[in-house]
């Protein structure tokens, strides 16, 4: 269940240099995206209207991109300008084009009705690209449905178990319920696991040696899009004393491939030690480490899913954020499927 | 086409050792197998009811299990017994437990309505530990459904032609006609082959330098199990005299994976030379090279009627016991469905 | 969407041994290919009857073959001629049979009504084996529909962009508009380039240093099998002088071994320096890189079609000779589904 009207996480800004032609599935649909000559990048489908050949195995000709399987140019709004031994050219001979901007190193791509395509509404990732922030992107392929990684970053009790060893290290972090708030967009999730043990890798980058208080502060918002404040200090420090605070920004975006699998772009950026790369480098490995042990149980998960009869999922109080999530992105399918002029049927009964 | 209402094996009891979480898939159902702390085996269903991951996964405590995704626990009954930050556990959030049950070395489950769980129609595997036999494992995962399986086991004049080198070694099977009982819960087989030539791998065994008789007699019993003796011995010896016979006796099982994948265990014991390992081995290595033989053409069977359009298959006089056991599980699965209560409809029009 | 009354290429003389059982897939059947002990080839249905395992892991004896399974027997009619252990075989107990024809190096079966399988109707592949013409033998398994590669085969504009650095070379022949002609049983297309660059393969093999003639003239007939001329020479020679000109003669045949996947038959003669085994090997080398070309776009093509929401094609002026092709299809196959005996209903309602 896909919300369209939004603006999805296409790409990294490296993954498309200046001369890439980058083929990503997206919604169902295949994407291709290229950089104009002045940098800016555009989407456009992939499919060439012609005889259905992918356009990513074509040829960049300046700002227009030629279908290599018989010669059709097209340039970057998605017209046809020219075909080889034919004068005319239908007008209507066009691959769509998708509203594509570039906000720090992501690119954002509105996959619904291009007229609602206000770049006001996509999300604040500042420490993409920030001076105070430095990070490590991240990237991960999933055999899974967006909406069950959804739900994964929407309960952070899972870090007592899944994450044990890693992010985790103690059974305090389940127990602690945190406070929920509705957004416009969204859900907001705040955390605080005062006085417990450092996670493992939180002792190896702070040297803790007692006791800390964690908080985790997030916006999770449509159609997945984690935006997080985490910090961890010793215990005894006062509330609003940040000395010797580890903090970190983290933004995260799911984007549907299909129906069950899912691209997960992410990072963890750190305010601290800014210029020892080895930091950087440490975080980037926790979390890769750390985000395969979420791929394992997700992915079983899934696949236990689809070879088994299906059964109801039975709630607990943990669930109320995945919860509220849920509905907001079901009560925004319905509202678009409803808005979708019906089909008018050819001849009517009186 | 499964009946429920019957013992399958599950694994052999070597797969479940004092730690072991064992995920197995039985009736398209996924299942997890432990052992209690004092040994007693136990099998729950595998699908945590809160997000559905597998509890396989999971960590064992005591002779509990705990989800390792967001930590509820359930003890052996199913019944949750923990959900970390939350005092109040809802009676009925639990997974389902299936009847389990070990006889000598197999783990046995029912997987039909528990009440009817009678371990008296368990059938007797005795050679599977026994003073006087001695056997080694074995096991094959199998991409076929589990009645092509049986087919198989129900018509030995296969040795003729899958085995011809192995277990075989002569037309003369094929061209006997065995005595064919019906039973209760299966069908009895007879083949008595005389005067024949050894099968390869007897000749190695016993030395036999001129013709001999085989008998095989063999129950195959609901689902799919097979309990069967046979031996070979000079073909001068009058019938009553076992000296100098091989004699053998193998159970075998059938447990369906899913609609069309198979777990296939499996033995063959001895009744002669007890002490002398190379024997077993042999006898094993014999098994496991004739039933790659039986895999390979009943994968290709089962792929040839996957990507062809259906056909009926020719009956001839050699399928009478596979017709008896086919006609037999149908009608257990057709007894199954109709005593299934009807769902209520929310409202009856009068 | 296939045509069955018409003559497929099954296999190449020489996957068709004197000893060989040769499986192959085509419309979706399983057919069994071998020779009899004269060399004739013959076609069955490579599924037993009794329990569909398949023929082809079955014994040749004499011109019959033996299913291993349960060692029932087949004439090379497909009559059953033996079933072990049963004296009367039920007459109708028999595989199918398809009418094969060997032509030159290829064998051709015909899959509809056998009553109309004319061998008038085989194509004329005659360089396949004649002294004026060498060649070496081709195949490649596509996965994709064999409509997808007729398309391909029936609008040499790609050579320009798929083959550009291989059978193509230039944009021209993208720009030449060839002639097409009707056939009763496909299309015939004459495409001249004239004044042209060499492709890189011509001027390896032929030595041209100024400008070219080149020509492509195929009769491209039902179910798809390409049949073409093709010359290349020195742009200045008179029309009709071919001295100095390079001369191919290709034959290419389609056979669907289901749905969405292809054999494809292929080898390109040439009438010059006959003696000279590196020319055919280079030829042959030269077509495999080429065809592996096409054969990237169009899998990509079909796995684009395949996941992504259905979309029209939008016609070009190139595709003339395709759509022509693609409704000879239709109309043979819409003419053969409305000619099969209508299933008669068990009781009609007056």
């Amino acid at each position: 269940m896909f919300v369209k009207n939004c603006w999805y996480v296409a790409a990294w800004d490296h993954e498309v240099l200046a001369d890439t032609l980058l083929e990503r599935g997206i919604l169902n649909q295949s994407i291709l995206i290229y950089r104009l000559t002045d940098g800016t990048p555009v989407a456009l489908d992939n499919k060439c209207p012609h005889r259905h050949a992918p356009l990513n195995l074509g040829r960049r000709e300046g700002d227009s991109v030629r279908c290599m399987y018989h010669g059709l140019k097209f340039d970057a709004t998605g017209q046809c300008t020219e075909i080889p031994g034919q004068d005319r050219i239908p007008p209507k001979l066009c691959v769509k084009s998708y509203p594509m901007v570039q906000r720090g190193r992501w690119l954002w791509i509105w996959m619904g009705d291009p007229e609602r395509a206000d770049p006001a509404l996509i999300p604040d990732a500042y420490s993409l690209n920030h001076p105070e922030w430095r990070m490590k992107p991240g990237y991960l392929h999933y055999d899974a449905d967006y909406q069950l990684i959804s739900d994964n970053l929407l309960d952070f009790s899972h870090l007592s178990y899944v994450h044990e060893k890693t992010l985790g290290g103690s059974p305090n972090i389940a127990e602690v319920r945190p406070v929920i708030e509705r957004l416009e967009r969204g859900v907001r999730v705040t955390r605080d696991v005062n006085n417990t043990v450092p996670a493992p890798y939180h002792a190896r980058l702070g040297g803790f040696t007692g006791k800390v208080n964690r908080r985790f502060s997030y916006d999770y918002l449509v159609p997945g899009i984690l935006l997080m404040a985490a910090s961890v200090k010793p215990a005894e420090t006062p509330d609003d004393d940040m000395t010797g605070a580890l903090q970190f920004h983290s933004c995260q975006a799911l984007t549907p491939e299909t129906d069950t699998t899912t691209h997960y772009f992410f990072m963890q950026a750190h305010k601290f030690r800014l210029d020892d790369a080895t930091i950087t480098e440490s975080i980037y490995q926790s979390l890769c480490t750390a985000f395969e042990e979420d791929r394992r149980i997700i992915e079983a998960q899934q696949r236990l899913i689809r070879r088994t009869p299906p059964s109801p999922m039975q709630p607990i109080a943990a669930d109320a954020a995945l919860n509220q999530f849920r509905w907001l992105i079901k009560r925004l399918h319905d509202e678009e499927a409803a808005a979708t002029p019906a089909v008018i049927p050819l001849q009517s009964v009186a």
